[in-house]
């Protein structure tokens, strides 16, 4: 979503108010909106427009319809010094995710690393929210994710078996921002499909093929193809991966139990997560490692640059722009969305974000 | 390397008798020399051709040179219930992430997960070597390591700070072939490259830009140009990523610290790697979770297929296929590598492989 005369800057206090108050509305006790509210504005701050509030009405429309459970039992059903696995008994993703992002951090500060699986969890926003958490504590986080939705075959197949599962890795610097990490595994996300299609453009070969395995470029037939993986079958490799790490090996959805989350609104989607703490401190001297990343990042963008390239940029630094700016003076919340979020403040009887 | 009239096929323990009796004739004690061999030659059943027994030579003329320690004291130098830090002491780069494997499934067994990190070690050979030992245990291996040669510039950028840093997973099933992704995280291989320059091919775009980001499709010019990471900024990010997982966490060189090892057989490398196990049993049953995978997996190939494609393949299926076949049938061995075996024999004073 880009900025323009239509969009209007809302702080994040208020926006996390609204989720605060829309998702008590629609059924959820007090304390738990309270606490997932942030956690589903966060994508917000960080850029991931599509991931933040923007899914709010997505969130109270399955919870009004009991495809989310209002009264869970989120615990940890399996545990070892190492590892945690938490059933998320349904709950909003983000609460579930959150509870597993707690104990791979309270391993890892005992234990050096911490693992946490998660079943029965939900949709939970951008990855890189919960990659970031450990981070706070000075940890390195990594997060994996079985995605909402099936839309990439096998490699050389063409049924729709594997979402774009992504992955999401945080490394603490001192001086510099994070390095943060946020990628599905294909090319280009289908937002960036949507986009072509809404300008009237042809996109570039690469991001989709069609069922013949050809080039398809007219973003008009995109519903005949299919999203490409990064590196073709290596793509392919990484989102199957990652489906077993964070879907099966915690007894969570993955493959052809995955349900569309955008197309069911009721069934119990039962996705898998996965978070990855690591303390720096287990390694040695933490302050030192920090110094060490940052002299990465500068010898990254230190590099001599194409022609036409301004600026070598690390992962996660425009994102931490945006956090810096967004803090500062509110998240631009273009006019269709704000439209959108009165409406579904008017359905639930309460005041609008703005 | 493909099979043809000068191929020949030389078993599996004639091959890690000669690795054994090489690495020992260049001054190896004859107890590493023993251990070390059948991990250098493991990468040559599984298909890494490039990354087995044809890099003996390599490791001779290092050890030789003084580039490996051969009496080292590899030593876990600090330890938490979850993780491991080994100093390799500069050792044959297999001798130390074995230890770290082992290290990893020792904690892993114990405590659900661990992770070993690897500093001061060197070129260890195929990333699914070291992913594959904690399958022995019925357990998940994932390996990170920091390549052993810098090809790839960060995004935008022309200066050659980073390798193709691999990942490598391996996730075990119950009657099907265990799942395994070895992948470096560019489009192509440099071997791909060198094999379009022999045979007078020009190479598809999409595998290397010149210095002004333009395709690069002429392989007489590869040396003008970069090797691209797969789907662009995201292929840097992971390979930076890695490099800072894999190296810079473990106090070994990242970035701009580097050394060529296939141009200086002198400079300690300092290599990192990386290994995480995890065991499944501490996940619940850790049969059905098997079980489980090999539903995944029967799943993808049964998909639906493009016209045109035979099979859809799982990550590690054809290096599985490769394994059994070279087990029992011997390892195939082109003349010139085979020419190459023997020079080295002659100045080693040894018997050559066949």
């Amino acid at each position: 979503m880009t900025e323009n005369q239509g969009t209007e800057r809302i702080s994040r206090d208020r926006l996390v108010d609204f989720a605060a108050r829309a998702l008590e509305a629609a059924g959820m006790p007090r304390q738990d909106a309270a606490a997932g509210a942030p956690l589903v504005v966060e994508p917000d701050l960080n850029g991931a427009d599509g991931h933040g509030i923007f899914r709010l009405p997505q969130y109270v429309r399955r919870i009004r319809a009991g495809g989310i459970n209002t009264q869970p039992q989120i615990r940890v059903i399996r545990e070892k010094a190492a590892m945690a696995l938490v059933d998320g008994d349904n709950a909003l993703g983000h609460l579930v995710v959150h509870r597993a992002a707690e104990a791979a951090i309270e391993k890892a500060s005992e234990h050096g690393v911490g693992w946490a699986g998660v079943r029965n969890g939900n949709h939970a926003g951008a990855a890189s929210t919960w990659a970031r958490i450990p981070l706070e504590q000075g940890m390195i986080g990594l997060y994996l994710a079985v995605g909402s939705a099936n839309h990439l075959p096998p490699w050389g197949g063409v049924d729709m078996l594997l979402s774009t599962n992504p992955l999401a890795v945080a490394i603490p610097a001192l001086e510099e921002p994070p390095v943060i990490l946020d990628m599905a595994t294909t090319v280009a996300a289908y937002g960036k499909v949507k986009t072509a299609l809404q300008r009237g453009e042809m996109m570039p070969e690469g991001w989709m093929i069609d069922r013949e395995g050809k080039p398809l470029t007219d973003p008009r037939r995109a519903g005949e193809g299919f999203l490409l993986p990064i590196g073709g079958y290596k793509g392919y490799g990484l989102a199957l991966i990652i489906g077993l790490l964070a879907g099966t090996l915690n007894g969570a959805a993955m493959g052809r139990d995955v349900i569309d989350f955008n197309a069911d609104d009721v069934t119990a989607t039962n996705t898998g997560q996965a978070v990855l703490a690591i303390s720096p401190e287990a390694f040695g001297d933490a302050h030192g490692f920090r110094q060490q990343v940052d002299e990465v990042v500068r010898t990254m963008r230190g590099s001599a640059r194409m022609p036409g390239v301004d600026r070598i940029r690390l992962p996660g630094e425009m994102s931490h722009a945006k956090r810096l700016d967004r803090l500062e003076n509110g998240v631009p919340i273009p006019a269709p969305l704000l439209e959108t979020l009165n409406v579904l403040a008017g359905e639930l009887g309460i005041d609008g974000p703005a």
